[in-house]
């Protein structure tokens, strides 16, 4: 969900070539953008990034094997905060998250990915495999607030954060209109409060 | 974000062929669903259809005016639930919903829709103008909700209603898992909670 950027992150396949995985995710988002899904070719990419094409093929298969280059970065190198406050972890991982939506290259390779997803089923399960495993990292934040004492027990975490993050998808896929910082306390209040109050589970 | 079917819609440009439009209509969404988007065709979505591929130049302009024209019938046609309390509206107006992001065409057509308004700016103006005006429609059960004093005067309804909504593109869309009917009760309830507890907002 939150694009930060770094040298470590799972490899599968080939050895990992940093220089050209990463002129390959940049020279992807590129061509996404510009040209739309439609218009994202291996030839494209492979020239935008400054590679034979059969560089492409070997390494990643086709563009999808290039999309899930780009969402492995994305998803693997994205830190959980660990404030010691449920609050403050929440406004730490939502303000990320809104940094990266904010990226019109991001939104443009969501909707391609989604789009990617229903040509190649191989997509799919690599794609949420990648999701899965970015949730159980986010949950840490759930479990320490329960250690804590800070939501019920059975707190239904993965509620508490899909409606958060699902925030995100409805404002910046599909109105198109974002979420400014200033309103991610008051947000995130409103959204734990709903979790704590008595009587509401 | 709901479908239903019906007769009465807005419409714009040429006179309204309700029977070309409705063959046009389901034919964009199996060929959507069957292609991808970037199969997606005048030419495969007119031999589906039945019509000659000038018929959809003329009356829709693209795929593009297709897209529109099925978002458009999905939206317009979508009705608010008037139950009489806010938590029946909303587990109504929810459920309906998650029926429509069920049916596997209606997430690739909204994936599509993502990559279609990247590639036409006037497709992203009409979609916003019929997010708008859905969002006033379902904005209606907020307001009659203050009314009846089930919530405050200052809520923030936009932000109720997104919360609830952005569920569903984040479980649909990105994480591909869906929202269970039995469940909705208490999710409808923790969010409206957050709303509602004493010094949450």
């Amino acid at each position: 969900m939150i694009a930060e950027h770094g040298d470590q992150r799972p490899r599968r396949g080939r050895p990992a070539d940093p220089y050209v995985d990463e002129a390959l995710r940049t020279a992807a988002l590129d061509v996404i953008s510009r040209s739309g899904w439609r218009g994202a070719t291996v030839e494209r990419i492979a020239e935008r990034a400054g590679v034979a094409r059969t560089t492409i093929y070997r390494r990643h298969g086709s563009v999808h094997g290039v999309m899930l280059l780009v969402l492995d970065h994305v998803y693997s190198r994205a830190p959980v905060p660990d404030t010691g406050l449920l609050r403050d972890d929440l406004i730490e991982l939502v303000r990320r998250t809104a940094a990266f939506w904010r990226n019109p290259q991001f939104k443009d390779f969501v909707c391609a990915m989604g789009a990617a997803q229903r040509e190649d089923p191989s997509c799919t399960t690599a794609y949420l495999a990648q999701m899965a495993a970015r949730r159980t990292n986010t949950m840490t934040i759930v479990e320490r607030a329960v250690e804590r004492g800070e939501l019920p027990s059975d707190v239904d975490g993965r509620l508490l954060l899909d409606l958060l993050f699902g925030l995100f998808s409805q404002r910046f896929i599909l109105s198109c209109d974002g979420v400014d910082d200033d309103d991610v306390p008051a947000i995130v209040d409103t959204v734990v409060a709903g979790f704590t109050a008595v009587g509401a589970r």
